[in-house]
């Protein structure tokens, strides 16, 4: 039988009514003939209480205690989804990750999974189970250690048991309906995406669309595991919420998928840097270190054996950033004649694998931002994706104005 | 190094600063030079409120899957208590039941213990680490789920540790700071023994002094586990709390070391029962299949084939042992002529070991209730115990009068 892999997530399962609620979820795709394990996070503010505990006990904490703690809010609601399943006469058991076992590294509080061998859970569903519930984020390590997968590990969890199991699809529930063009408080044209590529997914995700974790998109990706976002708390039906799949699943194709945005971030230039072979190296080394997370970098042309370096990082690096350059201006590894901030600016994304055979994308954004008077400070780009840094003030109007040029608000 | 089991129950580590301070006590035994293993219960009032949400979840549970839930609330204390400790500069870690492993039996909910091999935490013990924190109340059965021992059950797992590890001793901390020779309820002359043997307190927790589980003091009698019962609220001190110990460690000894009572008792009375070979089976079968508890049983002398026959049960199950009366008389399976029942009456006893070299005990026993004017309804005798019901209006003033009459408020 097909297997399907359903998670739930922390608001999901809050409390024993919402377990309910998913549990008759999941009786709709066993009455369909699946094999379905579900996957399941703590209830929310569980996994918080937990780590809050751990804090206070131990602030430089040992993590494979710390994983041994806050694992355990998964197991207790893997055991109640189990129990409400049997309660409506299907055959449920739940799993905790050494049952299965989910292998994983030994990096405790981020570890990877690197095998979820399906053996036991294959062999139970031959003998009449109908749902495997699994705890999610935890998995067990080379030494017999309980191991956690880092927060929001529980999309992980599923899309890599839908890899391992072969799952025709992987439903992850959440608390929204699917991902959108754009964020609908920002313009009420935003429009819920039926399908989405991987590759979109994953810059809208880094992009600051929290609906998946990264990680789990470039796992299902990698294993080109379909993945449905739809929420919990609608009426279940074939076609809501929307699929993460592989670009060839997607016949027609908008040049532009969405349009993301990041709010908060700054806009730092080093003016007349001494230009040399490393110089780039000697700027960026030391920032990393300073845990500054560097975005976009622009470099102007070269005169005269000087040049000026711009980059964004998150309005909240940006003391951080000035110490780490004004450190290295004093330790002589770089040298610069100004050091301009500019915390008032945002950027503003389009997002498209249509892009690749579209041309003229990257003109017409710009020239929807113009007819707006909105002034475009820093541009990068990558294959599927143009990013644009603009006065913070402008953001919304560029999103809307985007996303009205590009026709975000019609279907393909 | 000699080993030492420390078991800390539900009040002990009721939060964080609980648990800091049982951390406090276990690194004065570390500091001693033992090799110490940690038995924790769930943070008081966390079981109670996961059973709970299986019980709304699923009123006839699997009780597999209660297990896999309720086991929970130990994983979290045993990495928090092993945190405190690495806090305090301790090498410790925490270990889950299936870690150990803990083996039991398959009966989910009411496991027993079956084997502990020593060799994991032998290993690590002499690998440097000073302290291991075991969650208590759980294990993993043959199948390689996870069990749990029943209500009460952290106890038994620190005397099962303490008999594989051959422990020197296995200290219970409780919020009682020993065993009393009777309830200091009831009279202040009440004084906490420094030793009781094991069999004298078995007498006295299945007589309702509810300081130890039942099953931890047998497997300590059967395993030769000297049990310390001592409160975590006080000052640490070897002489603290009560040993509960083999009788050859008892040189001194009282004929009686303590009165123990049950209040809510009832008295029944099946009169003018037509008298057969087998005629007690026919009475006590149906009562136990009723639930009914029956305690005392005393049988008159048969005259012209018929006889009383007079037994004890708890208070609240009068009603279901009358209908079990009767119907066993509708179906003709007895026959008796009136049936009686007392449910004023309350038991006392008298417990020690020393009276099987003291004669005279239940003269001494009668003399004192007969000098207070108690009349004595039914009388039971075991080797080392001497139980009556009398009225329960007496039940204080006989248990004062005993606790005189045997001068028990003097050490021995």
């Amino acid at each position: 039988m097909p297997t399907l892999v359903m998670k739930f997530g922390g608001t999901s399962v809050a409390n024993l009514d919402r377990i309910a609620r998913a549990a008759k979820r999941v009786s709709v795709e066993v009455a369909k003939g699946y094999d379905v394990i579900v996957i399941v996070s703590a209830m929310s503010g569980k996994t918080n209480e937990l780590v809050g505990w751990v804090d206070e006990t131990s602030p430089l904490y040992d993590a494979r205690e710390y994983d041994a703690v806050v694992s355990s809010g998964e197991n207790v609601t893997a055991g109640l989804m189990a129990l409400r399943l049997q309660e409506m006469g299907i055959n449920a058991r739940s799993w905790q990750g050494w049952q299965v076992p989910v292998q994983t590294t030994s990096a405790h509080a981020s570890a990877r999974i690197e095998d979820i061998p399906p053996a036991n859970i294959r062999a139970r569903f031959d003998n009449g189970m109908q749902v495997a519930v699994v705890a999610g984020f935890q998995g067990v390590s080379p030494e017999g250690r309980i191991t956690t997968l880092g927060r929001g590990g529980s999309d992980t969890t599923a899309v890599a048991f839908a890899a391992a199991f072969e799952a025709e699809r992987c439903d992850i529930y959440t608390d929204v309906d699917g991902v959108y063009t754009t964020d609908p408080r920002i313009t009420s044209k935003a429009r819920k995406l039926d399908k989405i590529a991987f590759e979109e997914m994953l810059e809208l995700a880094s992009l600051g669309a929290k609906v998946l974790q990264t990680r789990s998109v470039e796992l299902a990706m990698r294993y080109k595991v379909r993945l449905r976002v739809l929420s919990s708390f609608e009426e279940p039906s074939d076609e809501a919420g929307t699929l993460v799949c592989d670009e060839e699943e997607i016949m027609e194709q908008n040049a532009v998928a969405g349009v993301a945005y990041s709010r908060d971030e700054a806009k730092l230039t080093l003016i007349s840097v001494a230009d040399r072979p490393g110089i780039a190296a000697a700027i960026f080394g030391p920032l990393a270190d300073a845990g500054v997370n560097v975005d976009m970098i622009v470099q102007n042309i070269s005169e005269e054996g000087r040049t000026d370096m711009t980059f964004s990082c998150p309005v909240d690096q940006v003391l951080r950033a000035q110490k780490a350059m004004e450190d290295a201006k004093a330790s002589e590894s770089i040298n610069f004649h100004d050091f301009v901030t500019d915390d008032q600016v945002a950027k503003v994304s389009v997002v498209g694998i249509g892009m690749r055979s579209h041309a003229g994308v990257a003109a017409d954004m710009f020239k929807a931002l113009h007819n707006e008077g909105i002034n475009i400070k820093v541009i990068t780009t990558s294959e599927i994706k143009i990013s644009v840094l603009i006065d913070r003030k402008y953001m919304e109007l560029a999103v809307q104005a985007l996303h009205d040029a590009f026709d975000l608000h019609k279907a393909a």
